[in-house]
């Protein structure tokens, strides 16, 4: 089985093969350049290096949110082009669950922050359940946009150590550090931001699973309306 | 500071810039072409992309073995040319070391494989341990080429629960598995296998600690000597 991961969801773009449990290829930035001027020559590099005809992907799996409005629809509307004209399958991996796969297996709570700015942080708490040999991702907090505070206390409720990540944690770092009754860890590097290669890898097991939808049925989960939208209600317009 | 991070010791071609923490990019491919094809035009990719100004760098760190005595040749060379060109200095980054960076914070043993043919791996099992809210890599079994079968009953004596990673796995997961007093569990696609993220991450420890070396100075570490060499010292040569 082989998936086309993309993430445009934050500040970074990237693409991934994931083949049979393999990783073929992953290109990632982490840049201030807009995603329309990166992502598919992004792609088109890593098929020209690993000789990639698309025909043989199986499906495209791709970040459907939430995140930027423009990033969403950069990476949803290149997933919808390429699954109408390859004729594949789309595989919509909820962001969150994107960035927790990155700590696949790990023991401790995952709770991936993205910074949603007024405050609030787009947020959700996992955890990983041995499957035999391999594991699955539990939801212990469904996502939701909150105040950084509330998603804290529910944490600190749960009794358990907290592992961190996403583009939230530089902005919160200090707030989670302050917060006296929870045991937190934050990720690596590494893996600490968005990664094709999670979206391709749990894209695989939704597909395993019959999740996929077709390219015209796709549509990217803001989770919260856009500024403007807010503005108009609010204007009664 | 801004480490640019080369690993080419295995199958893996992989190139990545970390800077403060930060992962700003990171390309990696498991195919089949030869690192002196793709090793340079993926770093001038990701220079391209992220427009970086190599003379910005602070060091350059690389995967300096065990590994594929090719693959690890590229990889020293294309680190000292760029080193001695720039006047940076190396970190040599043992791959192992960086294998197990990729699943920073693990609270089981972490166990890279590394396959080495006639039944043999290199391999080593570190811990991270807590160190204020980072994690440090502490070593448990020093790095060793060794028998399979060696270092699984070296893992079981600890009676802990350990993850595997690394080209060995799929070559020895039965035997892992089939190994009763072993508690085992294995990397995901996106951390199974080298990246030059962990070797950047990993490397800026070791920079900031001092641990650094000239272009002149480094020379990778094979762990054990090549085919050729032991069939020159068999027949007297």
């Amino acid at each position: 089985m082989k998936i086309l991961g993309l993430d445009s969801s934050g500040l970074v773009a990237s693409v991934a093969v994931v083949e049979d449990n393999e990783l073929i290829a992953e290109y990632t930035t982490n840049y201030k350049k807009t995603h329309s001027q990166t992502l598919l020559p992004m792609l088109d590099a890593v098929r020209n290096l690993i000789e990639l005809d698309l025909d043989t992907v199986d499906a495209i799996a791709v970040a459907s949110g939430p995140g930027s409005f423009t990033g969403l629809r950069i990476g949803s509307a290149t997933a919808k082009g390429l699954g109408l004209a390859l004729q594949k399958p789309l595989v919509e991996v909820p962001t969150l669950e994107g960035l927790a796969w990155n700590l696949y297996g790990s023991e401790r709570i995952v709770c991936p922050l993205m910074d949603a700015r007024r405050n609030q942080v787009y947020t959700a708490a996992y955890e990983f359940l041995p499957s035999g040999q391999d594991f699955r991702l539990h939801t212990v907090i469904p996502r939701s946009p909150m105040d950084i505070g509330e998603i804290l206390e529910l944490l600190s409720r749960l009794g358990r150590e907290v592992v961190f990540l996403g583009d939230g944690v530089p902005v919160y770092q200090e707030n989670i550090c302050r917060y006296g009754s929870l045991s937190s860890f934050f990720a690596g590097p590494g893996n600490n931001r968005q990664r094709a290669a999670s979206i391709a890898a749990l894209g695989a097991v939704y597909y395993a699973e019959g999740r996929i939808v077709t390219a015209a049925e796709h549509r990217p989960e803001y989770l919260r309306k856009s500024q403007a939208e807010q503005d108009a209600e609010k204007n009664g317009a």
